[in-house]
């Protein structure tokens, strides 16, 4: 089993859907990839900071999972990052109502000592400057690098963006993000050209549609299960991200087709994430669950042809 | 073995892409269809009807791949079905910049004698009360029959359409068709009410985003084959169901296991038909090659994942 820093937002988020409406309630990119790669009883610790407003409930929440939050800096005089936005009928796209960054405006992540040998990182959406400051205090190069970001970033710091690219093995955007970094409509030439960028292994999200894994000419695809009804679509892509450096750092193979299954069981997690508002579907996740819905996706996808 | 029927437009296409344009070209859902079926040697008859200025060598081509076309009237003093369209540069959306019924406008579709015992009916896109004349002409009930649609007779013949859909096993829409024809908006929740009307397995077709297989609460997924770029995608759908009628047609296995086989063998065929124009990279197609990207369909969706 490999150690796993992640870091990114814990945060306030409200959410608006077409199925009702949230007061501020627990959410941020490290709390929906903590949760998720906490299925995997990975060793992880959250990198974040929050305000003096954060509920030590939510903290004992994240704690009651194994995951180590004495990275999660508290600002006592300060207040938590807070996010709200509303979806549309879709549920494919969202508008941003209110973003106050509070004192993620002065982040300055500090990795816990006993994690700056980890072999995973997982760098979740944030400022690439931060990113970049992450993996400047592992004391080893980590096996397995990730990065997760946004068109916010592509728009804004660019050049930043690109300098931390050229340090990550793995980048995982959605298919918007990939045809903006790269100028190509074509997610096989936009991942090739990435790949020229820095990362070996690249993961284009496509929402219900799937995620594909390109490395070295090859590509691996992981479907969305079909859902009744997407409930909250908010965190799916970040607990997609956690499931996948969960199960990479609790297996220690970062091999590509150890990479298939890491992709499988990201979707499998975000399948469920989707199912209530925030993290409230994650907080009480069962290994059998889990299970269950790993053999839906098997049945979803695996097939037997003889061509004779 | 089994015996196919084929029914559907043999017909002119003149084609505009991003990437150029065609004059006249053959086109035309049975001959997309058949061309698609001809892969499994099957013993198939296309039902249909041509001008006098439809040349002998398309008919020779469709001959040549063991295609039988007693089933083509040729009302030589008629003109063939033409359809004009032009792709935006997305390659998902068209406008139609002519369609030219001629003698498909007064289509009686006669079943040649020996395909009246057939095991499998692919009913192609046409106006449904032509898709129910053939059912009528069926000697016995065939093993499988397969219905495609479009928007078109939702908007036209409602009615008629709600009628055949009845007599059917297997339906092959896209995902709008899908919507427009339930009213919903969840596809799992469009299935089961398709379902309802009569077709016990329902394929929900996405274009790049693969293809879905709905069966008594079980659903397969077949992606799409990501494709540098796709040049032409006039017949694909037509190809994906010419692969899948084909193949269900040559194993003679109606089983969900099966037809899980035939989804991706009809993704397979359809991911060379968007290639070039209209249908000249089907027409050269070797076994061989279709073998190589069956295999690489595996490396795209295959995965062994041991949970501990």
């Amino acid at each position: 089993m490999g150690k796993l820093v992640i870091v990114g937002t814990v945060a306030f988020d409200a959410i608006e859907t077409p199925f009702g409406k949230t007061d501020k309630i627990l959410g941020g990119a490290a709390t929906f990839i903590g949760l998720s790669a906490s299925n995997f009883n990975v060793d992880a610790t959250l990198v974040s900071v929050v305000g003096g407003d954060f509920p030590q409930e939510y903290l004992d929440l994240l704690s009651n999972k194994n995951l180590d939050i004495s990275g999660i800096e508290i600002v006592k005089e300060g207040k938590t990052f807070f996010w709200s936005g509303r979806y549309h009928n879709d549920m494919n796209t969202r508008d941003t109502l209110i973003t106050e960054l509070n004192t993620l405006a002065d982040f300055k992540p500090v990795v816990p000592e006993d994690y700056k040998d980890a072999e995973v990182v997982m760098l979740g959406n944030l400022h690439p400057l931060v990113q970049s400051s992450i993996l400047d205090q592992m004391k080893k190069r980590p096996k397995l690098t990730i990065l997760d970001t946004m068109n916010f970033w592509m728009d804004n710091a660019w050049d930043d963006l690109i300098n931390v690219i050229k340090r990550i093995d793995v980048i995982t955007i959605n298919d918007e993000e990939a045809r903006q970094l790269t100028g190509e409509y074509s997610l096989v030439v936009a991942a090739r050209k990435i790949h020229e960028m820095g990362p070996k292994y690249v993961v284009i999200k496509k929402g219900e549609h799937g995620a594909l894994l390109f490395h070295n000419g090859e590509v691996f695809y992981a479907p969305a299960l079909p859902l009744e009804e997407v409930f909250d679509p908010t965190g799916a892509g970040d607990t997609f991200a956690g499931g996948f450096a969960g199960y990479l750092a609790k297996t220690n193979d970062y091999s590509f087709d150890n990479m298939k299954n890491a992709v499988i069981l990201g979707s499998t997690l975000a399948s469920f994430c989707v199912e209530k508002f925030g993290t409230e579907r994650m907080q009480n996740l069962t290994p059998r669950e889990v299970e269950k819905r790993l053999l839906q996706f098997k049945q979803l996808t695996q097939f037997e042809i003889e061509l004779t």
